[in-house]
């Protein structure tokens, strides 16, 4: 495997850094499908995941998204063929939302595309108040299908289709308010929030941070009645543990 | 047909204008009529519209609202007499829901009651910084549930709650927060960020257009799971037809 | 029955007091009943109930949370064991949702864990802007299940997950955006704020107050085309009625 997605467990968390700052951390299929691998497999050893960019930026979007002038054309495929070739990508939200382990993403620079998709995925999403995001695949003649369909369960409908629709840049407060975004800190202390927010996450037993994953996976989708008594049920279940008293 | 509501078509948008200035674009059910007429029918000339009011104001509500002092009350009908009377307001909703192609809200005055309804209707909602918001139903002893059926995929349960019972008048910014527009712009810049907003869709090829108004016409209504492979087909169809590579 | 909880009605209005302020109003389970229980009743003979907590605070959560160090720790209970003792905090909850007439609550100071979920549960909140809103229980490795519970139809996803992961403290701009409160006021105003919000329901026919709060309940949460049959005829209803022609 290359050093594109590195990967590391420190204590509890499973640190994922996408490594290709000089391209902004734009993600080829290889990587997409490494950062699905190590979803997959973060609760066999950790009990949250870490998700950073290197460099300046998150993510900028898939690799060779916007086609330089003079390059060929993408191949004419017909919709299952596109379908086929994109279900990595849907395979990658997937491991997002199905993780048992909550995942935690640091937004220091641009969030683009398929990299404004992820910060949405991700269970809390630290932005720096420099921090800017953007869906500007209408501006490549591209519906931006696959990341509206990260959105669709966070991104309240206006929002979502202004984003799409106009491929505006916005800042990471109207991220916040449009559902994207946790929270906003000043670029200077961006490191000292997460630093704080991984110590609160390797105080908490594990139980707890698996349960909570798991009612914000379907609880906010369910009809009231059935979220309340799922969580009234969740509720006895994990704060009865032995592994809750401590 | 009056001149009360203007249309005229400029390339792919349909511009349609409210146009009763002095009585702050007051609607009367003849002009509701009539723009639920122009909604049906866009999509078989156009690629979007463009609503706007004429002057100072959106539009202030429905015409005949607020009953002035010494004013014949309105007739006693039972319930099944009023909710005939009022079905063409609910047909106007159902337009721009059921509208194949997006509709632009711009707004910067007063969109009260009705207008405050439009206002959250439209798929995207520029407003002014000046623009002020408000669903004044409850002062003159009517219960707004025509305005709530308005909100009631699109503004959050508290901010539905708050904005009916209270009867406050709200800013920009926070209707945006509330989700009732997508973004909020300086009244001397309002023109300009019409003008590159339209550009951006006149841009934008016509089965992607469409297709963003196909998904978040029920996309984000849907269980996660289908919204996701809804998301998953759409892609494949649109992004692999013919008109998407240009 | 104690003085801990204050009813007094006034006019169409029943106000509530949560009247322990040299603890921060933490509340005791027996409060916690006689609050559902007012709730409960509230409808028999006022219009709208206000809530209040007496002192700096709203409520700081419920009595005993946070064990003291050296304190003996809660009794070892089975899952099923667990879930009868909090029933009665689902139930106070469950009177805030079911209640036929509106709830408004007034957040002055400081409102945690509970007190948070009563917060989020009022149909309005206004809210100071030195109020604080915080899940503190995972500081005390409780999974906060309950909490979650009460925001779990009015607060987006992404904002759930981060504050019962985070523990963090928010203000009341940011709880607004959250979902939580409906409206922010200066400290010295919010006397002022609440007074006008009660005259305006106290100028409200019963009918419309009474619809508004059964259409909330359940609007937001049914299929947009269910959703907007039921306000068609919800609107027909109420307002041909007699009474709401004054």
């Amino acid at each position: 495997m290359s050093n594109e997605i590195l990967a590391k467990r420190d204590g509890p968390a499973l640190r994922i850094t996408i490594n290709r700052p000089d391209a902004g951390n734009a993600m080829t299929d290889d990587m997409a499908l490494e950062l699905t691998r190590l979803l997959a497999g973060a609760a066999g050893t950790s009990e949250f995941v870490l998700l950073q960019g290197a460099g300046a930026d998150f993510c900028v979007g898939r690799a060779g998204m916007a086609r330089p002038a003079g390059a060929a054309a993408a191949p004419s495929l017909d919709a299952l063929e596109r379908r086929n070739m994109v279900q990595l990508i849907f395979d990658c939200y997937a491991a997002f939302r199905g993780s048992q382990v909550p995942i935690v993403g640091v937004v220091q620079g641009r969030a683009l595309g398929f990299g404004c998709a992820l910060a949405a995925l991700c269970d809390i999403t630290l932005a720096s108040d420099a921090a800017r995001f953007q869906v500007p695949e209408m501006l490549h003649n591209i519906m931006p299908t696959m990341v509206m369909s990260s959105f669709v369960d966070r991104v309240p409908r206006k929002a979502l289709s202004y984003l799409v629709y106009s491929a505006a840049e916005i800042g990471a407060e109207r991220a916040l308010s449009f559902g994207i975004v946790s929270e906003v800190v000043p670029a200077a202390q961006l490191d000292g929030a997460v630093a704080r927010l991984c110590e609160r996450l390797a105080n908490t037993p594990q139980p707890a941070l698996r349960g909570v994953k798991e009612y914000v996976r379907s609880g906010p989708s369910m009809d009231t009645q059935g979220a309340v008594d799922f969580a009234r049920n969740l509720h006895a279940v994990v704060n009865s543990s032995s592994k809750m008293r401590k």
